[in-house]
């Protein structure tokens, strides 16, 4: 059986997460927060997650995990088969991942957790992010999903990149990223109405209390 | 006919390039610069290179297009086809690109143009290139190739972002990347015996001065 490594509070683990429950994929979770051990070293080469384990060995990098499990399990697909469809969900959850959540990430600390980050730092990101959004709203379509009247993988990494990045603009830098990407609130609510998606924030709910306790004890020894 | 946006200087533009005459595809190039322009923007959402212009439409983002020019040309595979194989040299492209290049690039002003980056990046981009070599030593193979006997796109993705990247670790950090990566420079040794390789190297040597003007001009105007 699949084995997913990962915590139910990762926006990226929880992409898989999603993934799986909308394919009715049967995986066991192994909680686990990103660490540099030798022991998950060695499945996971950069020690964070999610991580999945296959009878062939391990996969990492979300997009790349989220294209296996469509390949091995084609039930509810996320990416089109057709070459240029398919290469344009693909380039849509780039755009998100690299011009969007990353950026945002680097601020993420004093967003959330009132961990301070540097001014260059804010400043890099803030523009990144102004960039960013305006890249995705050229590429997206919205209709009312990113790629068109399907839901892919392109909504999915919107969905839990857009939950990390639009608290980021706004509580940093007084930015609204949705009101420069017309139609991603609306995909948003859509999206957060669906069971599998309300299923995963209440266990992230649930594993929050943990988290928060674990990242406290991390960022107090640091 | 296929029209490759791009500059002929670009470690990103070259991958495609490489790509393309390894799979003996015609495609008309167009001289580009990275621009925020209108008429660009139309074209490149991000505004940066390469942009593959397709009868479907444009498509950017080196790995979305190496990806897309593998399944509409078979010839010369970059991939393997069998699922967890692909997705390895997915995961390798995505980890060289994300773990070095992409921190590297914070650096490569100072580095190449001799215009300074400010110590907190400094900081961020050695521990990102040092965490990031490692990952991607756990990760390859290098038997000879990253993913094993046979050539992919993980080695084009190495041999264009290494040439970034080694310089920059040399120069910032007096940072040997290639022994931290037992077999990485080998194999770039052997990628650039190829013929395809060296005329990319010998258009890149023509095309510099052109650039080098270019930006002096931008990096002056700022």
């Amino acid at each position: 059986m699949l084995k997913l490594y990962g915590f139910d509070v990762s926006n990226y683990y929880n992409m898989i997460k999603l993934a799986m429950a909308l394919k009715g994929i049967d995986y066991e979770a192994v909680m686990t927060y990103p660490n540099q051990t030798p022991e998950y070293l060695a499945i996971s080469p950069t020690g964070k997650v999610p991580a999945l384990q296959t009878d062939q060995g391990v996969l990492v990098e979300t997009n790349v995990i989220l294209e296996y499990l469509d390949e091995i399990s084609p039930q509810a697909p996320l990416y089109p088969t057709e070459p240029f469809a398919k290469a344009k969900v693909k380039e849509l959850v780039k755009l998100i991942e690299l011009y969007i959540e990353l950026p945002a990430r680097r601020c993420h600390t004093e967003a959330f957790w009132g961990v301070p980050v540097d001014d260059i730092t804010k400043k890099e990101v803030k523009r990144a992010l102004f960039n960013g959004v305006q890249a995705l709203a050229r590429a997206a379509d919205f209709s009312p999903y990113i790629a068109g009247d399907t839901l892919t993988a392109a909504d999915i990494m919107l969905l839990y990149s857009m939950d990390l990045a639009a608290p980021v603009a706004k509580k940093l830098f007084d930015v609204d990223l949705y009101e420069h990407a017309p139609g991603s609130k609306a995909l948003m609510t859509k999206l957060k109405e669906m069971p599998e998606v309300q299923q995963i924030e209440t266990d992230k709910r649930a594993a929050a209390p943990a988290f928060n306790a674990y990242l406290k004890k991390a960022l107090g020894s640091k």
